[in-house]
């Protein structure tokens, strides 16, 4: 029914719903690395100007969506690339969700430094939690720009590693807490500055499961991470 | 194009999916109750079966994903049909994550009393914030089955009672800690349950500004709420 101009004219308007996805990962991607510095040496104007970002991609996020339910209306596309499109759909929600993150990663830091709260070494306890997370997003991202199913399998695995990392900083707070009963109140912010960490690690593999579901056509959601593998290498 | 004996199809379609989406919906809530109640008595059976649960819960996201991909695959629909598509799959996203809070909790609620390390009212912490959020759950998703865009705006009105109860929380459970540091381990317990209730909060606003959506038409993420307040009444 679809004949070939019209399929090919379908794929341009994907594109180009699929380069500005790319534009708003790289938009929450910089929100994440500046939010993470502003906890790092206290700067609350970039504190400030992450959380003032935060609109611009929650504006994204709608426009994104409506074109998306645009294209679905005009091109009336067959399942194959239907799925694509739901895809990109479910990526744009865990991308704003990302931008959430780090906007309460930034208002935590602001409120930290304002208060002169920092009494250990803040920034250390996240430092290995806030680079894996920074790559395994940006490698979403790519696997997502690439369409690239086993770099997802690769990243979904990620996943592992930043939960351990959580569970171990929730050992060395409690014990520093314990240890202090005076750092609780800041201790707890850097916990909170974890989990939303650990959230947006949560989000990545989110992206890259859906990456898997377009290239393979296969739902991997709620699989076991062997199964994943086993899929992937077939 | 579509004709009437189509579009009558079409709906008849829509509306099982619905069906199916409410009964998600009461799979949540009953996830929800029994992780909180698994929490307050100690019944470690309870949480085991809460996160058991949660498997049928994810398979029904997968399935319902794929229901709403063939309904438009296969009905085409116009862009108001698909509107109420677009909002049903941003739905089940929702309700799949409350699942995933409702597991959180009631693994917790497992390790905290496994560990025998109720110290000191732990339920009582918790009780106003759990109530308030099975209620606004339970009004979501009435409004997502009656599609009642009025009743939507005052739930998204509820959220900032549950944000302001967590920050009490989190404020009573910092004077615990400090007061008797022993009990730092399971005051933080108690503090990731509120989290995780305070986010089922955030995934039941999610549900009623998706109702909005399909209601008027307008996309309210992201507004206000005085404003969303002022388009629901006019």
């Amino acid at each position: 029914m679809v004949g070939e101009h019209s399929s090919k004219q379908y794929d341009q308007e994907l594109e180009a719903i699929r380069s500005k996805v790319l534009l708003m990962g790289g938009m929450v991607e910089t929100q994440f690395d500046e939010a993470v510095n502003a906890f790092r040496v206290g700067n609350t104007e970039q504190a400030d100007k992450v959380v003032a970002d935060d609109h611009a991609v929650n504006q994204l996020e709608v426009q994104l969506d409506d074109a998306c339910s645009h294209l679905i209306v005009r091109r009336q596309p067959a399942a194959n690339d239907l799925r694509t499109i739901m895809a990109t759909i479910k990526v744009i929600t865990d991308l704003e969700r990302i931008g959430d993150e780090a906007a309460k990663i930034a208002r935590t830091a602001k409120s930290l430094h304002e208060r002169g709260m920092v009494s250990f070494n803040h920034y250390e306890t996240v430092r290995t939690i806030s680079r894996a997370t920074a790559d395994m997003l940006h490698d979403a991202l790519d696997a997502f720009a690439r369409l690239d199913g086993k770099a997802a399998v690769q990243i979904i695995a990620q996943d592992d590693v930043i939960d351990h990392e959580f569970r171990t900083i929730m050992r060395s707070t409690i014990t520093f807490m314990m240890e202090d009963p005076r750092t609780i109140s800041s201790a707890l912010d850097v916990l909170w500055v974890a989990k939303a960490i650990e959230r947006i690690g949560d989000h990545a593999k989110n992206i890259a499961e859906y990456v898997i579901y377009v290239v393979e056509g296969r739902d991997i959601r709620h699989s076991k991470p062997q199964a994943v593998a086993a899929g992937g290498e077939g």
